[in-house]
């Protein structure tokens, strides 16, 4: 497949080739059983096998200890934004978040929507969100604490994870899931809309502590009861049946890599070369603090804007897509989630040398 | 593709060979640009193209007139459940509903259970919803009536729509939307889960008048909300893109085939001969009343149940899937969508004769 580009998409984005090419070719007759995993009812033998399956490749590549349920859930962290303090927050309490960006203040803008009580107990608005808070205080009898793991805008994540004590630690890792091993054990619930490092969009993954799963009130939409929907194995109603069976395959590949730990070294190898080339001329210069850069989204500035769209444009020339910025802040981010090889990652590293030597 | 099997399933169903095969085609590298659809950014071009391409073919179609928007939701039937009277029913007012079966019973209860004013006008329950209730009476002061145009599981159907004067018509239509020709200009608001007669699982297709789309309050949870959703076209949040794209090329499949006018044809047809086929003998007996009978979901009983097993068990070795009733009414059902086909019906037809034949 050399006619397939280099994809720094950030979301949707890249999906491993071994996947596509596994979907492709069942993809009119699955396993020899006369039609399409699309079009199999959710109760079928076969798809409860799948979507059985899915769930149990999550437990065993996160290492996710007993206590806790995986949903599979639809409407994106988007959804998910509502579905915290609808299920977990009662009036008589307050919740804490954490404001590291876009996709925080969406989480915070949404509670305070539905007429909850929110606490900003820390944010990173004072400087555009170029770092991650290292202070961040808890309130003792706040019903959670909610982070957003990686910040795909601004090009932050966090490195260590606060401690919050008994509160409870919710997590959008929407766009940094499974880059890395992470002590489940630490969170109450993680979040992640699929379509960045885990599969196509329309299907969200949800891990949560099954003592919290039970809190959900009867007051609040189906569609976002974690008790409901948990309670059913996520067959409540009918799921994305077949945007779970491409999350399984990815899962499937993860394994095959080597697992977490091993992804984890390639995408740590990854990050550094391309922060290297970032660090080692004046041309190019990273936005985020040393301590904060994300493994995950690199966003980085040129001289002026009008190199900014030479540069993307001349990439796309050369079989490099995504590396636009996002809308809301410019100049260059490249994606570098699982799927995207080192070798793309070296050959953004060269041609950002080329483009300095004829543009600098 | 003469391994496929003949696909009765209720939903998610049988898709179009076609459909299926250029989805296949391009899985890899969609019209040479390199990425499947699943790997692009919801907010590109191409992707653009695809998402404004399925609104505009929908519109066509279904010749939806002027004042309406298409809008490409998350969650199924099961949200918009919420999503009606979260929009669109204000506390001071209360909206009627027709129960024909167990759907008509989740959207009521689903109301009631976020607290709203329910008035159940019309009911099929007192005989097994195995009728569609003919004396509709609308509150005049409602502020909308709801309706289950087709029952799934019961296989009962409107055949003609109650008029409601002023007050807006909301309409599931996740079974048989697109089966045949309908004024959408009697309705207010048509929703659809698109895997029984549209695509995959994992988009709902809405249809508003866009008087009612801007009455969403502001303190819904977003994905509910009509205003927002339809006012970023369908693009508040990433939507559940490589669904929408199938949903393009099954309407681009309607009409290939020749329109609603044509599918519908063929729809009445497979139904008749089906049909025909209960009402012949003695051996197979329908449970539905004749005017209210679906061309959708075609449901009967054998002497005995053990018959009915050997009959699901004797059909699947003649290479046809999903025939067995729903696990709540039990019985034979026969799904037979827009992407079944004549032949597909006419092999089951066979296959009763002689079943009966050997058994009767």
């Amino acid at each position: 497949m050399s006619d397939r580009i280099f994809n720094f998409n950030p979301g949707p984005a890249a999906l491993p080739l071994p996947v596509l090419q596994e979907a492709q070719q069942d993809f009119l007759n699955y396993k020899g059983e006369g039609l399409s995993v699309m079009e199999m009812s959710h109760r079928s033998k076969t798809y409860d096998g799948i979507i059985k399956g899915t769930e149990a490749l999550m437990k065993e590549v996160m290492h996710i200890p007993d206590g806790y349920k995986v949903i599979f859930m639809q409407g994106g962290a988007t959804l998910q934004f509502a579905a915290v303090p609808l299920n977990l927050l009662p009036a008589d309490k307050s919740a804490d978040y954490v404001n590291t960006g876009e996709w925080s203040k969406k989480a915070i803008a949404e509670a305070k929507k539905l007429g909850k009580k929110v606490n900003v107990i820390a944010s990173s608005e004072d400087e555009q969100f170029s770092y991650i808070p290292k202070e961040i205080k808890v309130n003792r009898d706040a019903a959670y604490v909610h982070i957003t793991s990686n910040n795909t805008i601004f090009g932050t994540q966090f490195s260590n994870y606060p401690e919050t004590g008994k509160v409870p630690m919710i997590a959008d890792m929407s766009s940094d899931i499974n880059c890395r091993r992470v002590d489940v054990s630490k969170f109450g619930l993680i979040y992640a809309g699929a379509q960045k490092n885990m599969g196509p969009s329309g299907v969200t993954l949800v891990i949560i502590r099954e003592d919290l799963m039970n809190l959900s009130p009867e007051n609040i939409p189906t569609m976002t009861s974690y008790k409901i929907n948990g309670g059913k194995e996520s067959l409540y109603n009918t799921p994305p049946t077949f945007a779970i069976y491409i999350v399984k395959l990815v899962l499937e590949w993860i394994k095959r890599e080597g697992g977490l730990k091993k992804l984890e070294e390639i995408n740590m190898k990854k990050a550094r070369i391309l922060y290297e080339a970032i660090d080692k001329t004046d041309f190019y210069r990273g936005t985020v603090k040393k301590d904060s850069r994300s493994i995950m989204n690199v966003v980085f500035r040129l001289p002026s804007e009008e190199l900014e769209q030479k540069f993307i444009a001349e990439a796309l020339k050369n079989g490099m897509l995504g590396l636009k910025g996002h809308r809301s802040v410019g100049g260059i981010r490249a994606s570098i989630y699982n799927a995207v090889s080192l070798k793309a990652v070296e050959t953004l590293v060269s041609f950002m040398a080329q483009f300095e030597k004829s543009n600098g």
